[in-house]
């Protein structure tokens, strides 16, 4: 590991600070919007959801890492998503851009929105404005500042998710340089791979070419977030940004060398964390819910299968139960598309400490129905495929099926 | 309507036989093996799952109809599901025929077999056989025996599900006759689109060719049990089977005409009440969710709409909920996978009496709550989206998402 991990979120890298106020859009008696600022313009690189229904932010932040390819702000809302409000929705975004803008002293074509919550309503532009107010003048570059500002962007979440790390970089000018990196996200229900299916803001001192960010963000994006589902929902807000403002001092990656490849690990050691809280934390889960394919074909079938097995609701109701009906795995894997061969595939359940063959040559072996239980009363439930076809492997991540979820969402809004 | 709906089940076509019994399987104090025979050998057409895994039965049946063709008696349990039981499962299979075709002196390549049940254990060879020996002598044309028989296949069904249609054909020797068609389902979990999801077992004494039967039967599947999803998991076991035995005495069905027309409406007529019923009997379902798409590009588009909004967790959990949170519906036409234009679609909420718009013109409207409320309390909650795209539509069924769902599939086995 390149990396060391450290406490803290999105202001532990060098020059960057944030903020947060309760800005009564929704919820009483808590924040509900964060910002983060940057001393120096950054490079941006970010994925967005591939929902053809795409929130008015999304809109708005496409044009700007697509097109200016740099920012220095970063505004989120928590409580109404601005997604299915047409040109209104639009509207609230470019004011709210210009105003911010004015507030910090930047062009608004560097200003990147996030919101989350309600598909519908429109965004109340007079409590979003006085939010920016005061969020403009209280910004700091505490670690508290960063994991309050992680709290503001949270919705049915119930434990807010950072995480930051700094790893060693060539100086520009000779020796190394500590380089930071930090990111928060938010994310509980509607979440499901394609796309980063969530809220995720990820800060780093490290001088890094735009068009290489990119590409370590996509990469990183298709192993982390990508692999996680909660519900099989895919979001209108789907949102990951990474902001590399180059105080670091490093000399800056311009090539897929060395320091791409240590900045690639600090960002998949973020981006992972990130993901796999979101999966545990999903709305009303009581377990995270792990399946790992190996020895497959392709990784592109591994992700296939370790995907239909997360998005399984029947697999996700056996956990919550702790029911070892684990045929409900085999299930999964044989209707998730890609071939295999039934009587040569192995299927595995992993606890702390013990590992269980329940599926071998075509047939469900009796086991410990004991051990079975114990095992799946841990907080991570993990399973595993030996696939016996070649040597591509994937993991995903997600959660059980609960009343609360059913709870949670059959009374969203009130 | 060439067809009119008629009371009974799979022994109302004549010739038709039925009986069950209870063999202790898994359940007690109830009946848990169905049969169904007929007096003369039937051409036999039927549809499997697609899924990889798939059960011992499925694979006999399998080799029935695409090598045989004909067949004359069908033995389903209840209980056990028979998959993912390697050669021993074949083998149960291989026997139980081998003792069916003995008891009512057929041949084994005669005998159709189906269960349904949990995955993994081997099925009490003993207590099957015992149940065939019962059924044989105990069969009968009554109506009464083919209900019987459509409750012992149920599992966590709460109402059996049968359907029977006449319709007038030309009969062989001039003049017209009446034909008859009988049908009984099963399926309540485990149900997701990708072939006919379910047990289902359709009579008729219409006389048609073979590979007719099975056009027919592959083109109606398509539009009716393929189109409904309770969970989102295609079983191990799914299957519809169709058997004609001829005894109607019409001019025997050998081309695409007139007589093949009103068969296949009559074959929709029962396909499509059993599927809706499967999807409104889901497991702890309160309420049937209908999705119509129309005015689509393709018809293939509109179903992947359809589908995509009848497996969205989000809508079914706010209908359980009669929480009129419409952007989900949005959202989930959004992930489906076609391109539309968000602008352009107009989504509405049925109920008995009243329709609501509830989204145009690229935004959510403001709406009537109480009225909103008011058909969400509905039995059957329906939505409907116009494209305005082409001329292409498509329907799919499901259900809401309950408390009792994750209680039933949290402690399935016990």
């Amino acid at each position: 590991m390149a990396y060391k991990k450290i406490p803290g979120g999105v202001t532990i890298p060098r020059g960057f600070k944030a903020s947060c106020c309760a800005a009564g859009i929704k919820y009483k008696g808590r924040t509900d919007m964060a910002m983060i600022y940057s001393d120096l313009p950054c490079a941006v690189a970010g994925t967005f959801t591939t929902n053809k229904v795409k929130a008015a932010p999304v809109l708005w932040d496409m044009d700007v890492v697509y097109k200016e390819k740099t920012a220095q702000a970063v505004v989120v809302n928590a409580g109404i998503a601005n997604a299915a409000t047409g040109k209104t929705g639009l509207n609230i975004c470019g004011q709210t851009a210009e105003f911010t803008a004015n507030a910090l002293n930047i062009p608004a074509s560097q200003v990147l929105l996030g919101s989350t919550g309600v598909i519908g309503p429109n965004l109340p532009l007079d409590r979003i404005t006085a939010g920016v107010t005061a969020m403009a003048s209280t910004l700091s570059d505490s670690q508290r500042a960063g994991t309050d500002a992680s709290k503001a962007i949270m919705t049915t979440d119930t434990v807010n998710k950072e995480f930051a790390v700094d790893f060693d970089l060539p100086a520009a000018n000779g020796g190394t340089v500590k380089a930071r990196m930090g990111g928060m996200s938010k994310g509980s229900g509607m979440i499901h791979p394609n796309m980063c299916t969530m809220l995720g803001y990820v800060t780093t001192d490290c001088a890094i070419d735009q068009a290489l960010l990119q590409k370590a963000v996509s990469a990183v994006v298709a192993d982390t977030f990508n692999m996680i589902s909660v519900d099989g929902d895919t979001s209108t807000n789907d949102t990951l940004l990474v902001l590399a403002n180059g105080m670091a001092g490093n000399q800056p990656i311009t090539e897929e060398d060395e320091s791409y490849k240590t900045f690639c690990e600090a960002l998949f050691s973020i981006c992972h964390d990130l993901a796999v809280k979101m999966a545990g934390d999903g709305e009303g889960a009581t377990h995270l819910l792990e399946m790992r394919v190996y020895n497959a074909d392709t990784k592109e079938n591994a992700k296939i299968f370790a995907k239909s097995v997360i998005g399984s609701s029947l697999v996700k109701a056996m956990v919550f139960g702790r029911d070892a009906n684990c045929g409900r795995i085999l299930c999964a894997l044989g209707y998730a598309g890609p071939d295999f061969d039934p009587a040569k595939i192995e299927v595995y359940l992993h606890g702390e400490k013990d590992t269980l063959c329940f599926y071998k040559d075509g047939s469900i072996l009796s086991f410990d129905e004991n051990l079975a239980l114990s095992i799946l009363s841990e907080p991570a439930v993990r399973f595993s495929c030996n696939m016996n076809m070649g040597a591509a492997e994937a993991t995903a991540w997600g959660c059980d099926l609960t009343y609360d979820y059913v709870k949670i969402n059959g009374d969203y809004r009130t």
